[in-house]
């Protein structure tokens, strides 16, 4: 049985350690794979992203077990999500959310059931206490009921979608920024068309017009210095420049504003237009 | 059979993977796992630190190496380490030393049956060529009476314990800081009971008092900067600030002392006691 | 069956997660493991460095799979390369040269049978969408001519080789510095018999010269500060100092040339030689 872990631990600590030595305990049939534990610490917004961007790559079955958890020891629950095919194990506090908009079907329960923790529950540590326990117990088989009650007022975080203003513009947002400096934003392919695209939309992120799309990396490019739009492997649309950071050139930062803008007009500065 | 890897190598470099593969290659069965290899480049004692927060969340039998190893290629013994029911696999330099302390049953082989290394031995790369292909024969039922000698004479560091002075006060240490700033410190539950926490002790260090006791980090709290003392789920106390980094506010080194002084007196700087 | 990744990847990002996911949703009895992600972002050379310092420690029939890979969506082609008895999946940008150099037997396939290809294919994210799928079909027991045609015209990087000139002297460069700040050249024992050494050879580099070859790191030294030449465990001789970064003493950068020149003559700033 697959075991996914992600958290916002970093990997020079004890943390990583303690959850896989506490899961092989339980069940020393499990496999416990690593997705990250990079998430900036208490960032809920970008645990979300990343297992949004990951989880569907999963087997049926897999557990994820997700620790961004800045109300640790507090009264914030500890949940277990059962959406579509697959398992989730950590905090109510919005981690799952992404999880809870693309599923149907989402069943969670309040982690109620001590005699499945890891005993005694410290107050600060509940990846080792609590959620890799659980998971652990739930590879071995038993029936998320017997974990918990069913809750149906969970946390969640703002949705995703970008937002229509009257003029037939969007606003949305830069939700993840990767290590080369890609930017990703919350617009998908159904929030931007093609037909859009092909008859001049452009986007618009402090000041900075973008206004050429492409369908790879290194299609052939002017100059390293030109940012460009592409759909991105998470499937999202990003702004990314070629061998080099976008982020940097637009001094971007998640959560800032990105606006989705009608018609293109003629002006100097616009980026070469290729289409799709 | 579980086999964990603790070093300080990074995981920019081939060293992890080689370790992996000489390990897979000798026992294909073999899990193998990270614990971290985050330890700061020859930190024995963090290294140390890290072994005893970890090695008893894991099942019986797991073989745990550790490879901190300023002396590699000098005279420094290779040791395999049987301490309770586990084992551990590395340089006789002090690196296993937190565990001889804690465990009642401990038994020290040094390394000399060369048959069981790789071939030929290099002399910087120890993890490699004589504690992996160790570990890979152990776990593939080898004896530790056949892959060396017993010996008494192994390395420790300086026990954990702090120091008792005249006037009831203790000496202790800032002994890790995580990825958090959360300042660990060598003082466990038997050093600082209960009852003298509820009756006023204090920590002091570099000149800064902390006298508030909390059960966890989101408990209610006037503000991010005032710093408190958790017991941590390594089983130390720590002084830690809510969301911040409390190491960062002390200018913490690991290493400094830590002093508990004993009932406070009423000053207008101290922390709101809360007790535990 | 063991399947390894090597990435300029990164680990805060979704990437690496997904590429696990998609290997064992194709074959779930797969152990994925990690060799490294932190191949500086592009650097195709490092990359190639570390898969050949690490291969040969795994068993036959490992799959590696490698992706260093700016040219992601142009007209690079995808190839599997059989090598030895090994097998390697990636981008056809020279990633797989050294061990094209290292190895007699070695066919390249040209990935082309899209079936085995993760649907759809996007633009950015081969990692996921065409090497893991393949690299997991692979290990199901698919044939490598069933996954595309043999071609013989791949991508080879500079070989590693030193050049000699006239003069017997050698022009040799930095083909990687790792963690600890040791500086890796380009010259093997074929390069640098041990007659050589002993008869005075030492080596140049930024108008510094080395001329202490040691056996290793903790042999004795008169200071921190002495540079001298090791044979490191990659099997290229190695510029290092004890417990000190050598690459920050010699302000080295990886591609910088480093000469081997032939029998010293005694000035006054020589290290200490002590031979092999």
């Amino acid at each position: 049985m697959l075991i996914t872990l992600l958290t916002d631990f970093g990997t020079a600590d004890y943390f990583v350690g303690a959850m896989k030595g506490v899961v092989l305990s339980i069940n020393p049939h499990a496999s416990v794979l690593d997705i990250t534990h990079e998430i900036p610490p208490h960032d809920i917004q970008a645990g979300a992203f990343t297992l949004l961007a990951v989880y569907r790559e999963f087997p049926p079955g897999t557990i994820h077990v997700g620790v961004v958890d800045p109300g640790v020891g507090s009264s914030r629950r500890p949940v277990l999500v059962v959406a579509g095919d697959q398992f989730f194990v950590g905090p109510d506090n919005g981690l799952f959310s992404y999880i809870y908009e693309r599923e149907t079907s989402v069943r969670v329960f309040h982690l109620t059931s001590e005699r499945y923790f890891r005993h005694p529950v410290s107050a600060t540590f509940h990846g080792r206490d609590i959620f890799a326990p659980v998971a652990a117990s739930l590879s071995n088989g038993v029936e998320p009921a017997e974990l918990g009650e069913e809750i149906s007022d969970f946390v969640r975080l703002a949705r995703l979608a970008p937002q229509a203003s009257g003029d037939g513009n969007l606003t949305a947002s830069i939700i993840h920024i990767d290590r080369f400096g890609n930017c990703v934003t919350s617009i998908t392919p159904q929030d931007l068309p093609e037909e859009r695209i092909a008859s001049g939309a452009r986007l618009v992120i402090n000041r900075k017009e973008i206004a050429s799309f492409r369908r790879f990396y290194a299609e052939e490019l002017p100059s390293a210095n030109e940012l460009f739009a592409v759909w991105g492997s998470a499937g999202f649309l990003e702004i990314v420049a070629y061998r080099a950071s976008a982020a940097r050139q637009l001094n971007a930062q998640v959560g800032q504003t990105v606006e989705v803008k009608g018609e293109s007009q003629d002006t100097p500065d616009r980026g070469v237009k290729i289409g799709v």
